[in-house]
């Protein structure tokens, strides 16, 4: 009899256990038209069939590391801990970046190339430890013929099997230093009246406007919704957009194609046209080179 | 020995409830390029790791409220009772267009904003129930402070848990009338000769048009395969195509290029080019505001 | 005692059962901004809601079955055995065009119309059996009535419930002589100093061009990496382009824009700009019609 309850509860947790994988979430530039990103699920369903595997975006664009960065960013808190994501946009493969794995002080994973990628989440969650992949013993068997395609043979090959559990965290290859690659950009702050950030994304979507300033430092020009602020935008010296615009809770506040000022769903500054495309109609980009500046009207 | 008996049922309906989970389904205008959508099935993930996550489609054409509401009746009936939609097209976000849960007649549920997204699936599938979701109670903990993003705060949040099983229908919040927002179009219909209807959308990939006649009200031309028949497409009052082409089962049944008239895989009436693109070559478009005219030649 | 037992068993057996599905891997060319795609995962869903489905791409260009022969041969091998691919780019559709499923003797499965697009599994992986198709049992209950959506109602039906365990391979259909249809192109060789070869496909998010010259083919020419070779491309009897480049492991040896050649992830010789789009510079395609020639310089 007590065989059996071992035997029960052996099942119960093997049952759990199966259930309750991480999930294995995939980021890249390699589009969807080919066989590429399936290659990689190949790889990952053939580590463990129950691993719940998800796509951030394969759109990023060719070579765009900084949006990537963003893009990890933006997700990964609505991701719980244990998550692994896997972020591949690699213009240095096969040069001497090191290929790494990130645990965050959240709890999250990323694997990648150590090449900015990191730049975001490093600040936001926090560097618990960083391990830089064996490719002894990490990479997909038979693969290692290849030069090109890391992502398949070492990066969904790593990440899937931390996710499933089948490797720790330690198994990765050896601790470096608690440090990522980053790429300097414009940190949002307030001086003299004014705040200055970057935008380091547009909602693509849309054409919205998005700056890395956040609540804390919006808070410093003491808004009530309605009032109105000037908005300067500048790509790297050159002044590419001044005007005026409400600061609104609702894009239905103003009148359609109209500008306003709004809190995004990260709760940072953002312009928009209401049903327009204010990316799109004063020509504004992102990047580590896009800076704005604002204050009360 | 029976206290193990008990033991073993609760495992094996345990094994199972977690197993058969509903299937959430996710549609939207965000697009993939960026993050909304990871975004909101890391709030997915979140409620149950075990919950099976579809994408409907996320490349609704901006804030385009009709299409929205056709891809919904054009795919439901596809998934079992219990399946779960999220739908946000919602130009009116911020505004105070109610958000909802639609429970149909076949079982399905429909969580959106009721801006006319559910139009055709409450005609189609019956209404049961409308309840009207309590942000109070049914909104991603945390998340109250953002303005925007109900897409990941309230719609995928609340659908996940009720696909999940995590809250029952009845806890989104109170019930409404058995009501929708509906948005006015041309109903299928027969008389004098002449078969009246409207173009719901385009086979976007193939540039089909698809019309709402129905294979019940094209029966009242009395039409054998390969009978000719004359075709007229306006938009509003404008006459945009008029012509003749057979009505038949295969494309294959006319030559390259050609037109033809055939039943499409919702056994509507539809036009084509075999191997070409219909919509592109007349200028065709799609929604409320395009109706047609079919009769015998 | 002896039962509970057996039924210990029993539920062991189920639930890993339960969770050791096969996968459901879809191809088409039906692009994602409709709800055909969606329709056939609900199709799946409602066979085994446990039933692991994912994507290879739906973004196949219209009708090119060459592309969809050369996805499903790129990325089927990364997959582990029993999976069961659907690959559905049908412009026979309605046609006299049989459905069938090939079995591969690496124990890979493919439903699709045999219309070309096994033409390089079936040389790749070995043809183990091949049966039609008997779509009076293997058909979605209620859609007979439709004459164009086999995608949906046959193929997704029928690989679904073959990944599921619903179905064995016998019970597809009677059993084929061991062929499909084959589309011709020119395999990759040597002779009199110069290897001669097909051009495949483009690595179409980068512009690079993909050749089927595999690693035993290119070692006729006993080269050695940074030696220079003379590339000479041609589509049907035209010279679209002819250059000299190296002969390299990284895209990082030659200098930004520069022509390299390279072995990609599937260690067939590709030619690439580093940093460029070598197939729009050089307006290069892909497909039976394009060869290519390689010499030592």
């Amino acid at each position: 009899m007590k065989t059996a309850w071992y035997f029960l509860f052996f099942i119960l947790f093997y049952t759990r256990a199966a259930a309750q994988q991480h999930a294995l979430v995939l980021q890249s530039d390699f589009g969807v038209k080919d066989g590429a990103v399936a290659a990689m699920k190949g790889v990952a369903f053939g580590v463990s069939p129950q691993l719940p595997v998800f796509d951030l975006t394969h759109e990023i664009p060719p070579f765009n590391i900084w949006e990537a960065a963003y893009r990890l960013q933006q997700t990964a808190p609505y991701w719980p801990a244990g998550t692994v994501f896997v972020s591949v946009i690699d213009p240095g493969v096969g040069s001497s970046r090191k290929s790494v794995v990130l645990q965050t002080r959240s709890g999250h994973y990323f694997v990648t190339p150590d090449n900015g990628t990191l730049t975001l989440v490093a600040e936001q969650l926090g560097i618990q430890a960083v391990r830089e992949i064996d490719e002894q013993r990490n990479r997909l068997p038979g693969s290692s013929a290849s030069y090109t395609f890391h992502g398949r043979d070492v990066y969904a090959y790593t990440g899937a099997r931390l996710a499933a559990g089948v490797i720790s965290f330690d198994s990765v290859g050896p601790r470096l230093a608690d440090t990522v690659l980053r790429i300097p950009y414009r940190q949002a702050g307030f001086r003299n009246g004014i705040i200055h950030g970057n935008i380091p994304i547009l909602d693509v979507q849309f054409g919205n406007v998005w700056t890395n300033i956040d609540a804390a430092t919006l808070a410093q020009l003491h808004l009530q919704y309605g009032d109105e602020i000037r908005v300067r935008i500048l790509q790297g010296q050159s002044l590419v957009f001044e005007g005026i615009m409400p600061y609104v809770t609702t894009f239905g506040a103003v009148k359609q194609g109209a500008p306003l000022a709004y809190q995004n769903s990260l709760l940072n500054l953002s312009f928009a046209l209401n049903e327009g495309d204010f990316a799109a109609e004063h020509k504004i980009g992102s990047g580590p080179e896009w800076t704005v500046e604002i204050q009360r009207k």
